[in-house]
């Protein structure tokens, strides 16, 4: 078997045998399957796409190329939730310790900020001290131990996906749909799951902008899930305007403290305990063995009310102490978020106008966001934890000329023009409101 | 502007500009742009095609990335030819001292063996002593001297083909028309030449195996000289069957030997003479800034019959050994062709039936000749100069079952058999002869 072959199979749009995947990742990762040839086989399949057995073969094979979580011995099903990425979501940081508090184990592997969407181990890390470089052996250990880790990709998981995922970035072949799956569940899959909850996003500030593009990613993540033995579902919400009130690291970890108090915003709370209820919902079916099904109305409210029971008791404001802890974190920080990193500088946003917020454009904001050090614009550059928004008006607000609709935080004032310009540039006042979007889309299985 | 957006652009189907191209062409040279992301956006290309402006400009871009021949303060006109490449085509050996010998100034970059396909700078190495690394400004002298060189593309000329050529044949990018004719285009183009005149192949030994794809590439290159200020013109040749009697280098070189006294095979003598014909009536439309139109009957006889004796006075003869000479070459070998490397091993393939040769694959015999080791799998290989193969008998001869078809020569017995397998596996000898294949197609200007 050449490589050369294998490109030039798909090049004239051709389905790939599992054995050719398996050649093509096996040699990537031993370097006789060069970076370009890499490359040229990554835009093969961008453009000519992939079936669902080769997504899956290529999965396979990517997870193959690493090592995997042992949590066998751990007693309790393993549960996750991924999102495909936006901004401000934040709903990771508060479903881990919920689920553990509640029972559910969460081996939870996460990514970082990238261009305007932002990354969980970025905001976790605005925690002082707080370690997210844990061995395959030290996730196990914490999951036992306390329920949940969120960790960033080790050396030992999926290689094949960090290999792929650098020439993606620098050769335009990320927005696939094959490749972003298999790259998500790759990953995912490494982490010993039973089951799997996906956030799918949509609209602007998503990878997948159209609602089509979603469900089509979604249906290829679930198929390989199943087919690989992981009970899979997922959500598909709206990523048009940022989610809750805040875009930005430190930021970000203050609304995730607050909504732990039960002080939160209504679409924050809304998607964090529809995502729950999933969860939970799988946690019993994979318990009891059955099929998942549609959920009706009152099974969401019953979950919906046991998980904000244990979020009234305390219960999981102690466990997310308890994780701080246990990554290395400074747990006081969760007591008085003041302590967490402060910008230097403030930065108004004023309504041009009056008139309703017709449109608060997820990407624009993401961007601007990261103009201000809260994001990056190629990987490995560093971020500021203290920069991000604050936006006190979100879409259907009403507002006066002159009203603050946000706060630009940054350690650099210089930042901030552009990343006002950033900000205008998806803000739309109007004199009458758009139809209001429903925040869930749809649930796919 | 971004490497990153320039290779989107052209995944997605859109026209590159003038300057998109040349950005990237400058970015390969001085690594800015890096080989995974040229290999991505040359599979872009591949797949998505480009326009004859596009073509244009990438031609453009790939001749000013080095250094061109400067060949003004030479006189006479500077005419070339190119064939896209074949087995057994020599024509380029006998054609550059035929034209020199009548006044025409022919500076000849040529290229080497790949896989099936032999090159006329492996041919001519063949000679003893014979080099072919010339600097351009030793080019020009030897072009004002003796009028004509033959010699390899140097590290000044045309840097970026070099890169780009690399990276397609790794990366299964090679048989794209638009990166075809741009490839040959930036090394013709470097050569200061007044007019081109393209053998392009068509049928089993050629890139180009259908008529089609050879027009279209015919056309591409045509736009490119045009466009450039060189008058182009192409003919379209048959390369279903090897041509002449001879595939291997020191073997081809007796062949042109034997041709510049007067003795050689119906179909190299009919090509050589059309090519001739055409380069010498471009010569006399350019001297008279006349337009190029189809020749008449009468007119290539004319040309032919000039040609013819200049071959019989010897002048040919006497202007090859001039070129032997100027290169380094031992001009003894010239007359004494036997003292050519000679191979040790000689194995015949004998007929195992009784008919007409249907069928004598240009390929299959290439590749048989490679696998005796005249030609290289891949860029860099070293070649046996001895090694190759005589053709007894060609397409559309009776044979008797035992007659001997061809002779293997080589200079390791152990590479006999695969090289017969392969030889045999384009023979077809059948009860009835197939209609007899034109040798030239057509021409394309």
């Amino acid at each position: 078997m050449r490589i050369y072959d294998i490109i030039r199979k798909k090049r004239d749009g051709a389905e790939l045998t599992d054995a050719e995947i398996d050649f093509f990742i096996k040699g990537l990762v031993s370097g006789s399957c060069s970076e370009p040839q890499a490359s040229a086989l990554l835009m093969a399949i961008f453009i000519n796409g992939m079936g669902e057995a080769e997504t899956v073969s290529l999965t396979r094979a990517m997870l193959a190329s690493g090592s995997t979580l042992d949590t066998g011995g751990i007693p309790g099903l393993k549960i996750d939730k991924h999102s495909t990425g936006g901004v401000g979501d934040k709903t990771s940081i508060i479903l881990a310790p919920l689920l553990a508090a509640m029972g559910v184990r969460v081996p939870m592997i996460s990514g970082r900020a990238l261009r305007h969407t932002g990354g969980t181990l970025d905001k976790i890390e605005a925690i002082p001290g707080l370690n997210t470089t844990l061995k395959p052996d030290e996730m196990t250990a914490q999951v036992r131990d306390i329920g949940m880790c969120m960790a960033g990709q080790s050396e030992e998981i999926a290689p094949a996906d960090r290999i792929l995922y650098a020439l993606r970035d620098s050769t335009a072949t990320v927005e696939s749909i094959p490749l972003i799956a298999a790259s998500i569940m790759s990953k995912k899959l490494s982490e010993g799951l039973d089951g799997l909850v996906l956030d799918v996003k949509t609209g602007s500030g998503a990878f997948m902008e159209s609602i089509e593009d979603a469900r089509a990613l979604a249906r290829a993540m679930i198929s390989i899930g199943n087919s690989m033995g992981v009970k899979t579902i997922a959500v598909v919400s709206d990523m048009g305007q940022p989610l809750g009130r805040t875009v930005g690291n430190a930021l970000e970890i203050k609304e995730c403290i607050s909504a732990l108090r039960g002080r939160w915003a209504e679409d924050l709370k809304d998607l964090t305990l529809t995502l729950a209820s999933r969860m939970l919902q799988m946690n019993d079916v994979l318990a009891e063995d059955a099929e998942l099904g549609q959920m009706t109305e009152f099974t969401r409210r019953s979950y919906v009310h046991e998980a904000m029971e244990f979020l009234e008791k305390g219960d999981v404001f102690k466990k997310f102490v308890e994780f701080v802890d246990a990554q290395g974190g400074d747990p006081e920080v969760v007591f008085n978020p003041s302590t967490l990193p402060t910008a230097s500088h403030i930065h108004e946003i004023l309504a041009d106008a009056s008139g309703v917020i017709r449109h608060l454009d997820a990407k624009a904001v993401g961007t601007a966001a990261m103009l201000l050090g809260a994001g990056r614009l190629a990987q490995g550059d560093g971020i500021d934890p203290a920069a991000g928004i604050i936006l006190n008006l979100k879409r259907g607000a009403q507002v006066e000329q002159g009203d603050i609709i946000a706060l630009l935080h940054t350690s650099n004032s210089a930042l901030t023009r552009e990343a006002e310009e950033a900000f205008r540039s998806g803000l739309v006042i109007s004199a009458q409101a758009a139809a209001p979007k429903p925040l869930v889309h749809e649930v796919v299985m």
